[in-house]
């Protein structure tokens, strides 16, 4: 997976430097960009293939590295929208080019603007190549066409889950719980579990009966795995999940955890820390307190056990063979016990 | 091409109704922005294509409506970039979600911000939906791929503009000439003119040499058409063209015109004048005494004809069947009298 993103971008780049140096520059940012992350996507995309039964390692290779520029694009979109200019700890595509701007004397406005300028335009040169991606697999046109169709339902739930996401941060008042999980689901299981397994299974050839499997398995695992991200990003040690665990209560982010606490008594004080820009550590802990004695912190988790358990569920079926079904028991439960 | 669209859009407001009612509005939004503009690109790819002895109508529109959605993608994303919200006379994507936004009572800054992110999701949306289109055409693998790669290099083209008109905008002094020219070029010339020609043509199963003749011709003729668009954006009567003729002068647009007066004694005053937000219509109408006087209108327009003597002279050339000259000769005079 990691040559044949090194070779789509050692190709991209050679095209970019004949158009202009700035283009190269920003494709170089742009791989730069996929560099760190987790590959989660063509793992378990791989994982997949390989337990039922596909052999061409390169051919899964490339739909894998499809799903992580899917994952490239959607993220720098995700930051240009939520005005982000760091992922990773690192300077993402916005956040390089706007310290760029900023490095060449322009107003901090100004620099912002181009950062994310640009990140608009690279997110969409890693959306095509996502689906250019495609057309290199070795593979027959129908199976072709129905992993690319299953590329297309992950970026129109993603967008739809974005949409949403982007509506709760203008409305007044705080979602309520089936509301956050339907987003969550949308923009984030569906393209990063749900999709990733049912190409696997498609391209290997598998049954209708296993696609759908995975796909439930997928979906149900994609919001456990959210759940704990949510609490990780307000509990986590900063130390083990290399994220501040700041930045959701001082942005405010709407997460089940905190739509239930909206519910509870704590929220009249809990509601007057969260979404504070200048949050300190002390307050963030009174925060943390508060999720704790309301109950909170116990429902999201026992909520997230509840989807892994769902996810377990769907696995108890002819078409998973049994060594598929060990590994994508340990990865649900890699997914809920992270952090821990 | 129009019913490809509508049978597009009304897949995709299916199948986003599942999801939100929101999400089948920013659809609805979406497909509203496509109604309305002059279908320059479909039409000459659909031109190309039958006179080179194409007959599969409803093939080529389907390659037709990927290039609308194409441009409808650019130009979305290039309004948020430009922090554009009319377009066409009407509100864009962006405008409309601004406007929902301010009704529904958020700041001028918060509306804005909404609206931008709305337009990134719309764009990605329509961007994904010109290359899942291509999977719909009834044509053999080679060709479908030949135009996969057609699209792509559109894209690609397009992006590399997009970067370096947004480096002039935040670069000192005014860019020379030739890379106005080619900014434009890779800006629009060639997913507007070049590509499309050029996809048509391969479509028809025609040789080699009429695709890179195509080619070229369609990206002289883009050029030609940037020039004498330019010139309308200062010189046409909005009655005409349906534009503003104040605004290029306004947000002191970096095109040929200019970059020729900043070489000339008038440029003093036209400095002053040029890029001021709220020029007043008896400054711009000094602003265009400025720019004959100093010879930048003779230029541009000279110029224009110059790059649409080249696209004709490319005409000369056996693969191109005389009646497709024909055409190709009059959508070029149309390109540089328009206006007049």
């Amino acid at each position: 997976m990691e040559g044949v993103l090194r070779e789509f971008f050692s190709q991209a780049k050679l095209r970019a430097a004949k158009l202009s140096p700035s283009y190269l520059s920003l494709w170089d940012t742009l791989e730069k960009s996929t560099v760190g992350g987790k590959r989660v996507r063509p793992g378990i995309l791989m994982t997949a293939y390989h337990h039922l039964g596909g052999t061409n390692t390169e051919a899964a290779a490339r739909v894998g590295a499809a799903f992580e520029l899917l994952h490239t694009a959607l993220i720098i979109h995700d930051d240009v929208i939520d005005l982000d200019f760091m992922r990773r700890g690192h300077e993402n595509v916005s956040g390089t080019y706007r310290a760029l701007a900023q490095t060449a004397g322009q107003t901090p406005e100004s620099a912002r603007h181009r950062g994310m300028s640009a990140g608009i335009i690279a997110g969409d040169l890693a959306l095509i190549g996502a689906f250019r991606m495609l057309d290199t697999v070795d593979t027959d046109q129908q199976t072709r066409l129905r992993l690319a169709a299953i590329l297309d339902d992950a970026v129109f739930a993603s967008a739809a889950g974005e949409l949403i996401d982007v509506d709760f941060s203008f409305s007044l008042g705080a979602p309520q719980i089936p509301e956050i999980l339907d987003m969550e689901r949308l923009k984030t299981a569906v393209y990063s579990f749900e999709a990733p397994l049912q190409a696997g299974a498609v391209l290997a050839g598998a049954d209708d009966d296993a696609v759908a499997t995975l796909g439930d398995f997928g979906r149900d695992t994609g919001i456990a795995y959210q759940l704990v991200d949510d609490l990780l990003g307000v509990f986590g040690k900063e130390s083990a999940t290399g994220k501040s665990n700041l930045s959701d209560l001082r942005e405010g982010k709407r997460t089940v955890l905190i739509a239930h606490a909206a519910q509870g008594e704590s929220w009249e004080e809990l509601s007057h820390l969260i979404g504070c820009p200048d949050l300190t550590a002390e307050e963030a802990d009174r925060a943390r307190e508060l999720l704790i004695s309301s109950g909170a912190r116990d429902y999201a988790r026992t909520l997230a056990e509840e989807y892994a358990d769902r996810a377990r569920s769907h696995l108890d079926c002819p078409s998973i063979p049994g060594p598929l079904r060990q590994v994508l028991e340990r990865i649900v439960a890699g997914a809920v016990n992270r952090g821990r």
